[in-house]
């Protein structure tokens, strides 16, 4: 059994940019940090619905229809098969599933496989 | 799709003590919040892995062996098939399968089955 986890500590133990970080696993799903500066890539993930919460900062979902903002306090759900694409300078809690890639469908500089990611 | 979701607007809604309330859900799973005072019942889940994450206040998730003290921003995640029993003044976010029975394998007054649980 893990030992409880501290949010800004974890924050607090890596700088890198739109690299997810593993902080929780629980019924298949994966608890995740990511700090945000700048825009993503636009993508979809086939088969994964994506949680969006923001602990730091703010961030811009943008849709192909609209754009969600969103400041501290604030979570968005992403539905599997919807374009989407991150915009902001935040800090992000992440929950989805352990199978979710990155850039879902797109292959970029930034993409990191489900399997490669760091636990912290 | 549904809209943004805002933790602090989502807890003002309701003032009821260990009646979680369902504010998203995902691949399975939901986000949940509840309020908590005092002391809830022993209990465990047979096959749902639950995470504890405190907004408000502080919780001490008791285990049969330790105790876990939990103040905002901190996280634990209880594995199934492991009793505990919450205790403390506190508002949480859960994240959890949709499937998840409040009070596990116990029958007790605060029980509420997992389809009856208000969505707000």
């Amino acid at each position: 059994m893990e030992g409880k986890v501290n949010l800004a500590q974890k924050l607090a133990l890596f700088d890198a940019l739109w690299s997810p970080k593993v902080i929780g696993e629980l019924n298949g799903q994966q608890v995740k940090l990511v700090k945000t500066e700048g825009e993503y890539v636009w993508h979809h993930h086939d088969d994964e619905d994506e949680l969006f919460l923001v602990l730091e900062g703010r961030l811009a979902i943008h849709l192909r229809d609209r754009i969600v903002e969103l400041l501290p306090g604030e979570f968005f759900i992403v539905p599997r098969g919807i374009e989407h694409k991150p915009v902001g300078r935040a800090s992000l809690l992440l929950f989805e599933p352990a199978s979710t890639r990155n850039t879902g469908n797109v292959d970029h500089r930034l993409t990191i496989e489900a399997r490669d990611l760091e636990r912290i």
